[in-house]
């Protein structure tokens, strides 16, 4: 496939992201945080760039920024494509923005092209589905499918904002939630870069999500003593960062054995390990470490989980400390993808002779929660080496523009096969 | 022995060192860091009481409090005995103070019996022995052994101040630390708390230092990359903190094998670890640590480092990442105390029927450093539960009035001894 085969305009899109990426900190490119004046610039960009598009524009109670395309027939209810407009600090540019990006083409391709859907359109924009600085993600979808409760409302950014005042900041209600949520989405689709190198490596550019992994995040601390480094015998230690130090390689060795048994994908990573007092010369009294674990079968968190309760446990005792915390952080389960969804996406792709492969994704994404309230799937393209999160993320302009080919071919699948479920 | 048998005023050593205790950051009991307020505020109390006890006082150009009282024959130089006065923050009251105030007490005790010496008697309070602000320890040894270079005058601290200024402002002269050298002194003892559990374990009165361990600190850095927790599959990664957490049990593992071969006092501390860029969320892509080794015999340090060296490397390798240093911070050889003073102290010890032993220092002293001008030795006492550089650091009045009456009885027995040799 080439580019001028393409059923929209490739380049198009691709100037509705590199216009974007020129709303950042200049000091920390790419970084539009949630909630910032930046962030409200970008947003006015959208906005306008929906408006433009003949989309009816709006940000409901939950702070999303929806643009609307009424369909023939309203009683079918809306095909929604999305995803986000905010980064995490010294991002990249696509994460995010090329699937917001991709919603705004599909709506200008249908109105180039004549086209108009029996349901209605929806391009979304959802708030703040990066942590930001509340530590919260998918603020927006929350609100939208429900999971959005009056407790993270009054979480508290370390400027002192709440995030009920930050959301009515942006133009939401925290009083009236109710009104973000959803009935009437009949199908949410989401194009994202892959974040890995599955597609890269194997020359592919379609992949079709099958399931999102579930997230649990597990904190370990362990209480030892700080003791001199000179003259404390290493027998009569409480070194709370050999029990640390284990429990990492417990961490490791535990995942890749329920990685190796092939039933599912499986990923635990130690990102966080904080050590006390932090001085040459004394004995590590207290160790906190954060255990990101991720998989598509929740019984394998489940042994995950109790291997290393069992096995930390016991690295506690051989250093002679107490591990004080055992803490359940988060818990968000798989996602499966939408089997007709999916199958769509699958006969799209293969409609514009693209190379594709279904596989799972490592990341959360606002499809997750979307799938509560309405059948989801996700279209990943390659990105360069796998690098997201960071200044030298890159997916080619084409990538791009093939994926939202696929998502534009499939919605227009599932406006006629919608109507017969 | 009771406390009325000592040949000194246990109550009025005792009431030097609480009185200095009253002099600390109220808020983190018991600090006063060197060069800070509190400090010659500290220097203050103690120079009126040197003088008080008819000592000249004086402070030399790097920075040492030191009194004097001229002997009988000026010819034969000067026994000297002193400590420190600053401590770390959130310190005890005893780590230095101790050894400053049994000083006192001596010069106070010789001249209430109306004895008068024949070497001249100098009590000091050495500039800096604890870290301080400039991660530089024995800064008023070091310059009155010659070991204070000029490199180190151009350390700064984190507010702005070069060493050579802070040096001058305490009431030395950073241009002139060739008149703080000495030739002139015969022999250095100091008292300190053990900062251990022997004296105490064993209900011992007295430990008389045999030696001083030599420190080397290494740094090592492991550089590997930051993916996405989610989607980089496990045998994909290059994780810093992998290998990382692979040292920190290759270092315990090595130093218990030195260690249990019994021929020397050997032990390993990691008691920096530092993760990169610490989020939950990212494989960890750069970790530091900083390795603590001390023994009274270098060969084992040769051995450990060659170990640690081989043994990081490979697991550098295992985690995919690059060992990007492996670097020497610093590396103090251990030091012999002298034999003569040693065995004054022990016959002190038998004169005074304490109950004492020998033993390792595993803490770095000024005393290391004065044995490269003179002959040098160390009696510790027993501290509570071998706690040192915290708030309930604890010695007894009687312990450490029996440290002093120690000292004492030695500097009696040298100053005759030392004139045969």
């Amino acid at each position: 496939m080439t580019k001028s085969n393409l059923p929209l305009d490739a380049d198009r899109l691709w100037s509705d992201i590199m216009a974007l990426a020129e709303i950042t900190d200049p000091a920390r490119p790419y970084t539009r945080r949630s909630f910032t004046a930046l962030f409200l610039e970008g947003r006015a960009l959208l906005a306008q760039r929906f408006a433009d598009a003949g989309l009816s524009t709006r940000i409901d109670t939950s702070g999303n920024l929806i643009g609307r395309i009424e369909g023939r027939d309203p009683s079918l209810g809306v095909i929604a494509i999305g995803s986000h407009s905010d980064t995490v600090p010294s991002g990249g540019r696509f994460d995010g923005i090329a699937g917001v990006g991709t919603g705004l083409e599909i709506a200008r391709a249908l109105r180039d092209s004549g086209t108009r859907l029996d349901h209605t359109l929806e391009v979304i924009d959802f708030l703040a589905e990066e942590p930001s600085e509340y530590g919260l993600s998918c603020v927006g979808s929350r609100g939208m499918t429900g999971a959005l409760d009056g407790s993270m409302l009054d979480l508290v950014e370390p400027g002192g904002e709440k995030l009920r005042d930050a959301l009515r900041r942006i133009g939401g209600d925290p009083n009236r939630l109710d009104q973000a949520r959803r009935s009437d989405i009949r199908a949410f689709l989401e194009l994202h870069i892959e974040q890995g190198i599955v597609l890269e490596s194997q020359s592919l550019d379609i992949g079709v999500v099958t399931s999102i992994v579930g997230i649990r995040r597990i904190e370990i601390v362990f209480e030892g003593e700080a003791d001199h480094a000179g003259t404390t015998p290493l027998h009569l230690r409480h070194d709370a960062l050999l029990a640390a130090a284990n429990t990492v390689g417990i961490v490791r060795r535990v995942a890749e054995q329920l990685d190796g048994e092939g039933s599912a994908y499986f990923v635990a990573t130690v990102g966080i390990l904080a050590v006390e007092p932090s001085a040459s010369n004394i004995v590590p009294s207290r160790c906190r470490l954060v255990i990101d674990a991720r998989t598509t079968n929740p019984a394998l968190t489940t042994r995950f989980v109790a291997a290393v309760d069992r096995e930390s446990e016991v690295a506690a005792r051989a250093a002679r400390v107490r591990r004080s915390a055992f803490t359940t952080l988060s818990d968000g389960p798989p996602v499966a993808c939408d089997a007709k969804l999916q199958a769509s996406l699958r006969a799209a792709a293969r409609e514009l002779a693209l190379a594709q492969t279904d596989l799972p994704s490592g990341a959360g994404h606002d499809a997750a929660f979307m799938s509560r309230i309405c059948r989801s799937a996700m279209v990943f393209v390659p990105c360069r080496a796998g690098k997201s999160h960071a200044p030298e993320e890159w997916a080619d302009r084409d990538a791009i523009a093939a994926g939202a080919a696929v998502i534009l071919q499939a919605v227009k699948l599932l406006d006629r096969s919608l109507q017969a479920t």
